[in-house]
């Protein structure tokens, strides 16, 4: 099942500069696992922003929720779920 | 060169309805030769509404315009283009 | 699985009042007839306003954009659909 | 009464972890408290975000008012209130 | 209970003139028969605008919608609902 | 003369507590003494918000901002003021 | 007293040139005879707009909206009304 | 003098297509006759969108002001201006 | 040539009271002087908002910004500029 | 290949005026950099803004996004990036 996901980052500018790389390469190496899961199949940033936008391949609300909760950034990121169906002009 | 386009279609509802649809068979018919093309690579429902989410794969931003006007429907379209690039943690 | 989804209707002011008495018959029949299903188990008027707020209970995205589409006023609907997952204060 | 209520938390970045935790914790204990009273019949995480959706069941403005506001995450939160009535569609 | 509704009218340009004074005219005649109930206690003209900010004194949501859907131009209106509670610091 | 006033109050949350405490008693003195003079006949809470709805009755512009900008929490507040006229189906 | 006030205007496409050229000669009319009464001291255009932003120099909200509402384009335009009081760096 | 101008087009769907022919022509005609004074030294078409961003050169608001109401397609634009200035990183 | 200013003040609560009392200070002054030149012929108080509507009256854009960005409080400022023409129905 | 590129820049006020001056220099030695590349044709002030409307001119979204990031201000800037295509009169 698929969802549209566009995540916004905004790191506080104060964020001790150890802890922000911390955070930031947590968040890298959390992606790539859940990327090698197969439940990640997009992921593309957005050209000008500190923002992404993805397509997650899950089998329900929960688990979707769970990914995106156990990613390092979730607590500086503004995130817009939007759930996807087949379209009907889709070829293949 | 990737592009994510939403594509909301407000047809008028007192448009004569042979008129509709023709003009929805051959906005199918020439969203089917875009993707055979290769330049639609993606192509989603939203849930709920009379929208889509695409990805178009192209060389530059006159062949997207070329593509997205071509559409039957594109007069009847809010389009919104957004340019992606690679993202960092884009695993493969 | 549960999704949140608000729909706020506009039927055109000029539709010939007895194509409209029949759209919103067929509606509230097509209606009882998903929420009988079991898939629709929450049905609320907003205060005021020409729109409801409902929770539906469904398989996949493709099952919950396949219901509201079916519904006689979907082209005259705005629809906003919010996946929703189990909270981690929910009792019982 | 049902009221619809949807709660946005943003608990700043720079709060002590233990006070964090413990307002947490009170909030959890708190939000229980008011479910176990048949006050708070629906509670249910926006995916994505730190957010909920919730239905109250009250018998006045000013009860719904006093149980939102005794909420400790209440400081931290951006509440939208929408009183909901009867649908005249709803079945049973 | 007390609800803050503000409503703002929108009667189509090209609705027959005999027919919007009549709408006009039903609508002044229920709007007074309710203020006279006692349930719509406020009613003042937002200055520069065809809308008006009301306070409506009602036992239910249910009531509440019941009135304003008895409005004849209703279906001409933007609505928004908000619900009022005592203020702390409100005297008398 | 009467003007509508959303008042949204927004207290940095890293405010000294005794700082806060004192800012909050002493808006609620200065707001119960505008009340008894007359110019703040209507003061409500909106259910779920740290915001008030409120109606002053003033004789002119200038009166209006000089009684808000005298509130203590004024630099903590989002204010919007909507001017009001007699409505022409306002009843007594 | 003054008042900030944005008008933008919207005639439908489809109504009548005559219909249209009369109503555009009566409110000029309109709006010259308020101008030399004072109590529309300042009349601009906003560039590349069918807008323009005025100054008001009434006694009351009531006379402002009387004046508003007498100018033949009020139902086609959208209207906002903002307060002004003397601004205390203001000079002469 | 510079000023960013963007033009969003909205030509009603029901216009006579004679008629829209027409004006799409004078439209054109008259765009290359601004071009061609030095007023309209960049114009260029929003990817996706009927609309497009330019930048004008004129010596006064009025005159912009004259140039934009002199196209045929103006009042079926929503234009948006921007004066700019000179950005103190320019090069050359 | 006119311009329409509006300028929304936001000095952060932590700032220390007495830098804060130099900048308000030394933005009176600025703005007096700026007055004084005649390039500020009107400025307005937002009732109740930390804002004011002025009208510019400068030769240039680059003028225009010059004498914006040289006000102590710019940085503190969201500032929105509309530039104006004379209007039709103007009189006098 | 073009693109519209707005940038409003929010460098936290509470930054070390000495960091802040090192930014703001080192951000200017790398647009003009950038510009002498001939990949950032055009850059404006927008009067009145801490904003900038650019015009760059590059091979792929990857570069667009390249150059953008490489900014020292990045981190503090809002980016919105329209793509732009020929217009059909443009001339010359």
């Amino acid at each position: 099942m698929l969802f549209h996901v566009r995540m916004d980052v905004a790191i506080p500018h104060g964020l001790d500069p150890k802890v922000r790389a911390e955070l930031v390469a947590t968040e890298k190496a959390r992606a790539e696992e859940i990327q090698r899961s197969g439940k990640w199949p997009e992921l593309w940033r957005v050209v000008g922003e500190y923002a992404n936008i993805s397509i997650f391949d899950v089998d329900s609300n929960d688990e979707l929720h769970g990914l995106l909760s156990s990613l390092p950034l979730f607590p500086y990121m503004d995130v817009k779920v939007t759930p996807l169906a087949k379209h009907p002009s889709k070829v293949g």
